[in-house]
């Protein structure tokens, strides 16, 4: 079925108003009246909808309220560096079909292209990333920010998270395998704990030692993606993967 | 340190003949005499090298031999339809980081988007995997290859796999979690099958249920890649990092 977003406000008892936007999006469609559609409170929930009385795309009738089955039952939070070209496009489209729940960018010491207008670039990967929730049938929107410098984001990832991961090139002994294992053993899988796993992955030239000293410092742990070099777009979406694949989400 | 693949045929006793490409490479980055640099030969053997006598990089004076480290203990094979746009470039540059074998492109029915000179693409695709392997610390060159239609894959994938896998988003019972664990049992995940493990994955609108039915009565697991879409260029990026995390090389 096609897949729209509407805000919570637009949702009434028994209808929702969709944006001008999708509006025309279903006029192109010419869907038949009786032909039915979701709409995603962004909150979790969808709405099986048909066109609304007018028939004009404004609204929409509600027939059913699920849950939406696109949500992963880990929340996972990606903090990553600013990097150069379309590198950070790339990740959040393929973190957002993964599942994650939240991407925090930051600036470290060998971020080599921090974007003049912030603003901009992080409304521009917002973009993509509900883009990306409507193709990949999340029922949330992930949300895009940025976090400031290295420092001040790691009190902030320690505060919020039930487990906070580093990744670093030159760690060769703890493998995210290792971590995931002692987290969550495979004895008991179920997730009870809804604070989220962040990871934490670094700008084309890697981590400087004193960053990695300061997150191993606070209790984050550092470890290795493999004896492959990843790049810097590659690392968080293959971190992730292993998230979902070693909870029972992919 | 720096990392150049010769061919196996360039390497002799004491020495090894470098490609004029990486010569002028070596030139402009004005290695001192002693400073070291790897040669991989592209069958899994590092080379740790310097300048030959002449100085100029066109020869490298072999120091020691040793097994590349960049290699998995798995080999996985990949077989992609052909997709538009730029998908398969970021398909096979992300496959090579993870650790790939081996690279097959096919076309099946939904294919929008075969090229029409296919050897041409086929090449570009084969440069970018050269240039990642470099870049990743790969001990191999991922052979990229057509394998013509749909049809005429499947006997090839039974005949050389340990493990055949086709991911299909209309099936929801059977993941890749149960059959990674069916086949690896994590008490004997020893793996001494050198085999390939085979994953099939469809273009942008995904395979025709004659074709899955086809794979299924040849035997190869029909999968589910979870509970989101997955675009054509993720889902075999995401099963490659799950069967690296799986078999302990992530």
């Amino acid at each position: 079925m096609v897949r729209f977003f509407a805000d919570p406000k637009d949702f009434l008892a028994k209808s929702v108003k969709l944006s001008d936007e999708d509006s025309k999006h279903i006029r192109t469609l010419r869907l038949r009246p009786d032909e039915r559609f979701i709409v995603c409170d962004g909150n979790g929930n969808d709405h099986v909808c048909r066109l609304g009385e007018r028939g004009d795309g404004t609204f929409a009738d509600i027939i059913e309220k699920r849950k939406s089955t696109g949500e992963p039952s880990v929340a996972c939070n990606i903090f990553i560096a600013f990097s150069k070209g379309d590198r950070l496009d790339f990740a959040v489209q393929k973190s957002v079909e993964l599942g994650v729940r939240e991407i925090i960018l930051f600036e470290s010491d060998r971020c080599v292209a921090v974007p003049n207008d912030i603003p901009k670039k992080v409304a521009r990967l917002q973009r993509i990333a509900f883009e990306t929730a409507k193709q990949s049938g999340r029922g949330i929107i992930p949300k895009i920010s940025s976090g400031g410098h290295y420092k001040s984001i790691l009190d902030e990832v320690l505060n919020i998270s039930a487990l906070s991961i580093l990744f670093y090139e030159c760690e060769d002994r703890l493998h995210i395998k290792d971590v995931l294992e002692q987290h969550f053993p495979i004895d008991k899988m179920q997730i009870d704990d809804d604070r989220p796993i962040s990871l934490i992955t670094g700008p084309e030239g890697g981590f400087e030692a004193h960053e990695v000293d300061l997150a191993k410092s606070k209790g984050i742990k550092i470890v290795s993606l493999g004896s492959r070099v990843l790049r810097s777009e590659t690392a968080p979406v293959a971190a992730l993967a292993a998230i979902m694949y070693h909870t029972g989400n992919l």
